[in-house]
């Protein structure tokens, strides 16, 4: 099956491709020359992620996946949340954390969470899967290190003493909210179209 | 599996139970006293659906199944759509379906489509499944039969001559947008839990 995914940040497609099953061939969005704007106005990360697959798959007619993922604070209200992307727009991420750092100066509850949803849909069935990953935390009180992207190196997991920017890419991306959306996702494809063969036909409209 | 249908029309939940498999226990919203509102924010019947599983799964904390519908018609840009039940709010379906007949008054094609579609949202583990049933045909010259409701009068299914109002009870939810959607999830559903086990443990967040 060929499934397309929807971003063209290329670190995150050999990130989703070394997750992926081997019986799934995946496309990237920078294969093709005219890529539609989506809007995202949901209110979750699931339904942002669905609103991206539903609307490239109807574009480019074949199942798409696409996700969409944030930092939720639990001292900000769950900021910058939905809006982790958008947060200080134009700004380098190296900024936003400066900021993020400075409102949570002198408050204990540290805590916070990644979250991923990875959606699917296939336009032919009208068949749409979708899976949300989470990696507990808490904000670290400075910057720290170089690897992984956005707000990496001011994240640091349950259980461990390094940021995301500084613990090695093999062992982020084996644990990352990512990785648990993209691997719960990839269960639930392999659940409806590996193992049990396609859907009773004529379900959908005749 | 206990999951919650998200209607209170009693209707609508025995036509969705009698498709769904002895395994899955269906409980209905009016056996609870307290119930949200859930605003439908979305631009399609998937994500309106998805919308209303997941607010009320995630207000009930237990998995819920929801469903949005509505007649699509060509000659009117796809109208009354997504606007179907609000159309003319609080006018019986006669009246409306009345000003359906007068705006498609010597219009040749009278092509029409019902869709429905049906959401799972599962709280605990984040799965979510969908899967959007239709089923095409046309509007008719006149309000036609008693049975069924809503638009169901003026609308005659594909290769039939009878109008959703005028078919037994039994073939129309046999062959019904909203039965195609259900079988279509509840086959996704079992394709999920029933044969394959539990997602694999921790894949969601740790």
């Amino acid at each position: 099956m060929k499934v397309l995914v929807a971003t063209t940040n290329m670190n995150k497609f050999f990130e989703i491709q070394s997750i992926a099953p081997s019986w799934i061939e995946l496309l990237s969005l920078s294969q093709f020359e005219q890529v539609p704007k989506v809007e995202e106005y949901g209110n979750s990360f699931v339904e942002n992620s669905i609103i991206k697959a539903v609307n490239y798959a109807n574009f480019f007619q074949i199942p798409v996946i696409a996700d969409d993922s944030g930092l939720v604070i639990d001292a900000l209200d769950g900021k910058p949340g939905l809006q982790s992307a958008r947060f200080m727009e134009g700004q380098p991420y190296r900024i936003k954390m400066t900021r993020i750092l400075e409102q949570l100066k002198g408050v204990e509850n540290r805590n916070a969470a990644f979250h991923c949803a990875a959606s699917f849909y296939d336009p032919k069935t009208s068949i749409l899967l979708s899976f949300e990953g989470i990696i507990k935390g808490s904000i670290a009180l400075e910057i720290r290190g170089e690897g992984g992207f956005g707000y990496d190196p001011i994240f640091v997991p349950l259980h461990r003493t390094k940021t995301f920017g500084e613990l090695p890419q093999d062992l982020k991306n084996a644990i990352s909210h990512r990785a648990r959306a993209f691997r719960g996702l990839f269960h639930l494809i392999s659940s409806v179209f590996h193992s049990r063969g396609p859907m009773p036909s004529g379900d959908r409209a005749g």
